[in-house]
């Protein structure tokens, strides 16, 4: 990764490092391997956490749980467990029966390199993993933190949330869809797990109503603008810049903001989406300051 | 069902339907059927997990927890998201991928009902909830018990759980087990939900540690002759009359207790495990007579 000149933008990528390699040693740590039979499913697992991905949710999280003074290990637990829910999600996604996708962040998917049993298990404990970290009493000291964000949790990534949106994908592959019925589509399939992922600082920090919302409000914007700036990657990257399968979107007539708007609408879209989000954090200071540039950031960056 | 002339065996048929219906009217509350493009994902949860099974885990949850004067509602809850829990597991555990089952309780499973992609994002939906229902307040006024039901539903469906059991009954297939393998494969992959079941009335009536690991233990056992007698009736019982496909764990060449020790010694294994389970509520006096019924009814049930 090349330094970036702008000095924000330089001060972001420090932080995105150094938050992703504390996020990686606490994943490292939550994952053990076992020496049993049982032993290929922990391997499973680890390689579809491990090692890769922006960790976006995870900066989020820690990040937002910085703003009041949150134990860097409590942080990285949440953190942790938000990367493994996401982790679960994007295997499930490349299964045969669902995306059917080979490559994952330029390896073989789950299922390739294991078996489609396996990559189907291996999901699913990860999913479990990821409420049994949040529920452990060394989340946060206090059970009423953690059960919020174990609905919370909960609320953004099942069928009201995350699984809602990839059946809505599915169903409207190859069909027309509406601006507000794509904008609700990636709401759900990828905003509102990025939104708790802010807002989950706020539980931790035992924050006021109105902050949490506040940072809820950030996520949202942030998301939709992070998705947005994905698909237009999907458009006119190349798999070898994003570690994906380029221009995959638009093959499978995906429903993606892209398609609906165009790519200079949907960029002009994003970029207001990201100040909007940037907007949401004016009372927070300068502790705030990595948040604003990563607004910034999700819609410039090029992979 | 004939009411069996026993009348311990009577009584406790009869609080077997009557528990039955009350954790099937708590799911269809809390699955309910949304009016939106994503209804096919909330009607496959619902199918999978509405209208049938024995409710053993629903019952362990709901007669363990009367012994301590939990409120039916609360009970029910935790009851309900056991059932979900068991049922993700059915739905992933009949894929193509996996055992490749098309018959489930005498229905089409799931993935024929629907598809493979719905089915598993059934399954995972299924499982999200569980642990939601778990974390919300309507299920325990403090919240560290919450938390202990999360992180203790999780820790017996996770990767050190069920799901474990899951992966060593895959990799064990047409390879000859000890025993002592195949008693560890079932303990995990069927024995830790049913000894949480049991163990869950316990942590809702905020129960003393002692009485707490004498229902684990009790669940622990009776889970233990509960998997043999399922094997026994595999071995011996028809398609008819278990509305699963019958003889299909030696087909497979499965590991079950009734492969490694024969039909008469795996019988006498669970006659002992049952007895043994019943000892450990001893202490209990006559509010757990139905506990102590089921263990007797486990190992002597036909379907």
């Amino acid at each position: 990764m090349t330094v970036p000149a702008d000095p924000r933008q330089a001060a972001l990528a420090a932080a995105l490092a150094r938050r992703a390699g504390t996020v990686e040693g606490a994943l490292d740590t939550l994952l053990p391997l076992p020496e049993s039979t049982e032993a290929r499913l922990a391997e499973a697992m680890r390689y579809a956490t491990l090692g890769g991905g922006k960790r976006l949710r995870a900066f989020l999280a820690m990040e937002t749980a910085s703003l009041f003074g949150v134990s860097e290990t409590c942080a990285a637990r949440v953190a942790a467990a938000i990367e493994m829910l996401h982790a679960y999600s994007l295997v499930h996604d490349d299964l045969p029966a669902m995306d059917d996708d080979d490559l994952r962040r330029g390896k073989p998917s789950c299922h390739r390199a294991f078996d489609e049993a396996i990559a189907i298990l291996a999901g699913d404990a990860l999913q479990t993993r990821a409420f049994e970290v949040l529920a452990e009493a060394d989340t946060h000291s206090d059970p009423l933190a953690r059960c919020e964000l174990v609905a919370g949790l909960a609320a953004a990534a099942g069928a009201r949330g995350m699984v809602a949106g990839q059946v809505i994908d599915m169903v409207s592959e190859g069909r027309a869809l509406e601006p507000a019925e794509v904008n609700r589509l990636q709401a759900l399939k990828t905003g509102r797990l990025i939104q708790f992922s802010a807002e989950s600082g706020a539980i931790l920090g035992r924050a006021p109503a109105a902050q949490r919302h506040l940072l809820a409000a950030y996520g949202r914007d942030l998301g939709a603008a992070f998705q947005i700036a994905d698909d237009l990657l999907d458009a006119v990257g190349t798999t070898e810049e994003t570690g994906k399968t380029a221009g995959k979107d638009a093959a499978a007539g995906k429903a993606t903001m892209v398609a609906v708007l165009g790519l200079d609408r949907a960029r002009a879209h994003a970029a207001m989406l990201a100040s909007q989000a940037a907007e949401h954090l004016t009372g927070f200071g300068p502790r705030a300051e990595n948040l604003r540039a990563l607004a910034e950031f999700v819609v410039t960056r090029r992979s």
